[in-house]
């Protein structure tokens, strides 16, 4: 079968998705996405590890960092932020690769792309854009993820993750703000081990 | 892990669905539904015994068919009428099963439950309802299906199936109707052989 880019961050969203992809035959391919303000991408490329799957960095213009983070200052919270990178992310990896999914899941808000824009995007770019975890809900994702994974939990500052949200924190401290007053205090997770081969 | 039980018709939905659930290490059964109209399920017990996966026949009220049939007849159109078989048949299913899935792509229209109505049948019947294509369109969808099927594809008044649809254009005829002026003439399609051991 074809080759699937999975954006991954090195939790348990887009690591289950990456697995599911996988059962099913395709291969695959990490990517975690950087705009070059941390290093933040060795936690997902130790996740990778632990899944024995390939991953790549896709290094990202900071403007678009620099942007998300004008329209997080500028709201006071992260969600319109974090979607508009999402989806240029979505729009620039479409130029490179045929294929691409992430772990969006059903009882997400952000980051999501609608029916309409997936359904666009995938005609204009010719490519198909794939969400494996929104027909799951989130009873049974943390159940598939504890059949799965051996999970770390940690308050999100303490977290070292690979996401979006890591390069947006480190950006709004160098804008001398605090990310707390922006991100509330949420758990986040990363997975460390991998109860099953897959 | 736990068991699910997959709306089953025969078609290529429902058994990719039933094939993505397998590999993700669910134990399954597949149901199919009848109103004792027709004996149509025979064909969906023949395609489980393709995929090698356990059958069996629920058997519910030919009322809710009769109401459908009622609806569709009033309209002039089936969507509506379809989508009230599928809406009671999960909420029945809901009162006995814990895991139920279904076919439910990404790109359907009817039958689907809106996100807010799968909210709330999963906090009310304390179930959960996983429709794994969600998350994959027409195209991805085509190319695993390919992957795994034999199919077979035929004008849907020629093709004997298991779902809704049979058993509906029944009991249109038997009330003194013509099917096609409901149901326009459509491709349908059948699994009858399997590429990969599953």
């Amino acid at each position: 079968m074809e080759k699937v880019h999975v954006l991954f961050s090195g939790g348990k969203d887009s690591s289950l998705s990456a697995i599911l992809l996988k059962k099913l035959g395709y291969e695959l391919e990490l990517i975690t996405i950087n705009f070059g303000i941390l290093d933040s991408y060795r936690h997902a490329q130790e996740t990778a590890k632990i899944l024995g799957l390939p991953h790549s960095v896709e290094f990202l213009d900071g403007e678009i960092l620099e942007k998300s983070v004008d329209i997080i200052l500028k709201d006071g919270f992260p969600s319109n932020g974090i979607q508009y990178i999402h989806k240029t992310v979505i729009e620039i990896l479409s130029d490179k690769y045929k294929l691409i999914a992430d772990g969006t899941r059903r009882d997400d808000r952000v980051p999501k792309l609608s029916h309409s824009e997936i359904q666009s995007i995938e005609m204009r770019k010719k490519i198909q854009y794939i969400t494996p975890l929104t027909g799951f809900g989130h009873k049974t994702i943390r159940s598939l993820v504890d059949n799965y994974f051996v999970i770390s939990e940690k308050e999100s500052e303490d977290l070292l993750k690979s996401d979006y949200e890591t390069e947006i924190r480190e950006l709004i401290k160098l804008r001398g703000e605090n990310p707390l007053d922006y991100f509330p205090k949420h758990i986040q997770s990363r997975v460390i081990g991998l109860k099953e081969k897959i």
